[in-house]
């Protein structure tokens, strides 16, 4: 058996070390950008720069994806000159991108009927650190033969990659881990601003709380930034938790089963983002119930 | 400076190994409890037996109270015969039951107005496991002067005593501790159910997201419970985390703090606890959303 040549699309702030990582793993790794310079920086680490998605796609075995959002995915896979026009039987694609569940489904459908490619979804978790590290968590949904088959490729990216479902079913539970972190960060917010107004000093909360049943990643960044009202270089956008906690609501409605918390969260995000915080720490959700003279 | 002599007032769940640890640490402890029989069986590890609230308030220098609630807090201190009526000025009392932050301010005003006996609110976590570790966590509120003082007796049940504010603030950082867990235990049922309905194999969802940003005690407890609807043998009740929530709500009013979703968490227990499952497995709220033929 061959190693098989890889192909990565998206060297952004997540695709950039994952790339090294294959390449200092020893796989031959083609890679291709919208933006070209990206792609350029990884060729003295060894990488083949691809003057197009099909000439990356035409030379190798494996495509990668990891790219924004759902409609990125679509023009890159589906687009003119994309991913389908190239594609061919017994090749496969692994989509490390946070898309929409049901859309997921749909392109994997529709690729393995226009071209035979066959797909896994693969979300992952632990952020740039994690990519750097080599040690994502890895969720994927596809079929146990395709999974299995690429074990080997991810071995160098993550610590753990569980099989979760059918296709599809990575991007669900990547949208079910959302629920939790942007509901987290909703009820840290109201908690803190209702521990000042009571007489408790919120700079002591999260040592107080360590270890214990409140205690979590986001209780343990959140709440020392909302006591200290520090909002700069925040880790992540409300925007983004916003856009999570939506795709879990149109989720809801296709799989008719409520979830009313991960609703209410989004409302109360949507209501932030709309006095001009979209692009702010979540964090700032605790001025939303501070009092103001 | 001698050795204070303790009075343990609610030999419970937690009342019981937290008097076995003081008494193993080398403290002179009397005890007295509602039903005498859980107080005698603590003669032979070394407590005296009090026959009253009063005998044992008279003969000690520290009362520490571990109770069910608010109203039994009420009834032991201020009722006939309790603790106000025999306190002492110099004398202290420490309340590691967890009640209302409001009724906490009003009794320790009182107690000290009525008999000269300081109060100091300190609210565990960690379950009769810590309990019986002597690795408790604390949450104080009160003077620092007294907080400073009971450090030493505090030091065989807890790991960790952290000083939060005045009287009460202890409380209010219980209730806080008890949003994100109600919160947490809402949503992820949802989550479950959604996963469920979605393609997802539920049983995988801990596993999956183990040391992640959902990752969390709740989340470890919960999800495998909900995902084999395992319902037995119940880790705490549902009715527990409803009173909770509503001591939040409770203070969310008082203090003019808006806690959207500490409320919804709440009003979807009640609906909950209103189908027959206040003394279930908090893991039932699966139930809620899952399809029914």
């Amino acid at each position: 058996m061959t190693t098989p040549r890889l192909g990565f699309i998206g060297i952004g702030l997540m695709g950039d070390p994952m790339t090294r990582c294959l390449l200092a793993a020893g796989f031959d790794v083609t890679v291709w950008n919208r933006s070209p310079d990206k792609a350029e920086a990884l060729r003295e680490a060894g990488a083949t720069v691809a003057g197009s998605v099909g000439e990356l796609v035409e030379s190798v075995d494996v495509v990668m994806l990891c790219l924004a959002n759902t409609a990125v995915v679509e023009a890159v896979v589906f687009g003119d000159g994309g991913v389908a026009r190239h594609g061919r039987a017994g090749q496969r694609l692994i989509d490390f991108s946070s898309s929409d569940p049901a859309a997921t489904r749909d392109f994997a459908e529709r690729l393995e009927r226009e071209c035979g490619m066959r797909w896994v979804d693969c979300p992952v978790s632990g952020g740039v650190a994690g990519a750097e590290a080599g040690k994502l968590v890895m969720m994927a949904g596809g079929e146990s033969e395709d999974i299995d088959a690429i074990r080997p490729l991810l071995a160098p990216l993550a610590t753990r990659v569980t099989h979760m479902g059918p296709v599809g079913a990575g991007q669900v539970t990547k949208v079910c881990n959302q629920m939790v972190v942007g509901c987290q960060a909703a009820v840290i917010a109201e908690m803190v601003a209702l521990a000042e107004t009571s007489g408790v000093d919120a700079t002591r909360l999260s040592e107080a709380l360590a270890g214990g049943f409140a205690d979590s990643k986001p209780f343990q960044i959140l709440v020392p930034r909302m006591a200290a009202s520090d909002f700069e270089r925040p880790p992540w956008h409300l925007r983004t938790l916003l856009k999570d906690l939506d795709m879990a609501v149109a989720q809801s409605q296709r799989a008719g089963s409520a979830t009313p918390m991960s609703g209410l969260a989004a409302q109360l995000m949507r209501a932030h983002a709309s006095h001009g915080h979209a692009e702010h720490d979540p964090a700032t959700l605790v001025e939303a119930y501070r009092q103001r003279s």
